[in-house]
């Protein structure tokens, strides 16, 4: 089978492992997209919950925050990454999420006018390819593929200075596109002018590692992390994104993650229930219209 | 002289036109960037109120909004365009700025599903390139610049789908340099992995038509319109991007648009004598230090 639906936890925050496991089953799901602060017993009691509803996991959420300046918080990164690596693998996923950081929020850069922000955002993603460089062999002894995610362009100060597919592809283009690979999140970058051919070239390279559907909500929220909506609620042309990810090849599941205050707050039930028609109605027939012809 | 200061009005909403400019003039500034609602008494009036202040008019603000999908709403922005073309050039300035608009935010696309968003970007960017193909010879003629601005995509629905400064260059390309040019406005595009060789690229081409200087704030504000911010105050690398600026050529006068709750509330003085340090401290040296070399 392809296409197969996975719920990402952060649509079910108030969700702990069991019941989003149990959520997901029940409504007829084959994967899980989880977040590793649900790991709460380890990662492996984790894989036992999850493999004994019959669930596989399409991805974990997440690595990266890569951004550090200094020794002390470069080196407590790549820990934190080595330990999301080895909880990928043995989650049985290949793909671990990296969202890669802002620019340093704790950074205060003494200068003439006494504190000020950090606003090397070309240093803090050369910082990013560094560390990166040295997580890929630790990746690859686990078969785990280093996903990067281009976060939409209103998160680049704090969030992700990787805003672009394009961006992501040309960090990614040192490394093997078995460990290295790229996340299409249709959030973050529905508005590329050159999605079309940068969704072709992520999977001419071999490196379209998910794919994550949620809509563009406006107004923006109040928290701006909160603007993602349900399928069809707001902006996003799924069947065009849609048919070009089939396009490129990729099969894999397709995760539905939302940060969204009344969707978030619902009966979980009624969340799954909605995606999984929303799915169906705006996102599997333009991967299933390519993919019975490839 | 060189990049001269210039106060866009957009940072002073509550002054009329004659308020603007005294306030602008006691400033000791040369130059004002208007929005169209301050001509009250039309262009020729206005153009007698900023001569008589000994002020140049930068740039008028603005054309634009020309995704409409049905003939009567394309005919009436192309009226109201040409309008402003006539305005600007009463006005004295070459610079019309424009945003180009947003998926068509009143069409309501008939579907399986009832009414429901319109979500054709590639559709609405198409017919942009067919209003401005329509624009340019009567632009031309008058002898104003269709000055594109990408907008931050965080505006890509409701605003511009116009994103990034290369698809900007890529529409204009099209159009003879004198009559279709772009901006740089630093909100907007400070994030762009792209940005140095892009505003190189506008340099070379001929088409860097204005230079627009505020920063980018966070939290993004609850009208996200309003979170631009006073230079120095957000993320944004002027030292950079003002370098790169000169680097391509640009002399002409730099303006302060912004958007903001607390600083388009403000005593206007304060926000002149704010903008003015600002501009000394944090920009204009790295336009100089280029400047004196070329």
């Amino acid at each position: 089978m392809s296409f197969e639906l996975s719920l990402n936890t952060g649509t079910t925050p108030n969700l702990n492992l069991e019941e989003a496991v149990r959520h997901t089953a029940e409504a007829g799901l084959s994967h899980i997209g989880l977040w590793r602060h649900l790991l709460v017993d380890g990662a492996e009691a984790a894989a036992k919950v999850v493999s004994a509803a019959g669930l596989s996991v399409s991805s974990l959420c997440r690595g990266g925050f890569l951004t550090a300046a200094e020794p002390a918080g470069q080196a407590a990164a790549l820990q934190e990454n080595r330990q999301a690596i080895r909880e990928a693998a043995a989650l049985g996923t290949r793909e671990l999420i990296m969202v890669v950081g802002g620019l340093p929020a704790a950074a205060h850069v003494l200068g003439g006018e006494g504190e000020r922000n950090d606003r090397d955002v070309a240093g803090a993603r050369a910082r990013v390819a560094d560390r990166l460089a040295e997580l890929v062999p630790f990746a690859a002894e686990h078969d785990v593929r280093l996903v990067l995610e281009p976060l939409h362009p209103m998160y680049a100060a704090d969030r992700a200075v990787l805003s672009t597919l394009e961006q992501a592809l040309d960090m990614a283009a040192g490394h093997p596109a078995a460990t290295v690979g790229v996340v299409v999140d249709t959030f973050h970058v529905w508005w590329d002018p050159r999605l079309a051919e940068l969704i072709a070239r992520a999977g001419t390279e071999g490196r379209l590692a998910s794919y994550q559907v949620c809509d563009f909500n406006l107004p923006i929220a109040a928290d701006a992390l909160k603007s993602r909506g349900m399928m069809g609620d707001g902006y996003v042309d799924f069947a065009s994104i849609s048919r070009w990810v089939a396009e490129a090849g990729y099969t894999g599941p397709v995760e539905v993650e939302i940060f969204n205050e009344q969707i978030n707050a619902q009966d979980a039930a009624l969340t799954l229930a909605t995606m999984k028609q929303r799915y169906n109605d705006l996102v599997l027939p333009s991967l299933r219209g390519v993919g019975s012809l490839v």
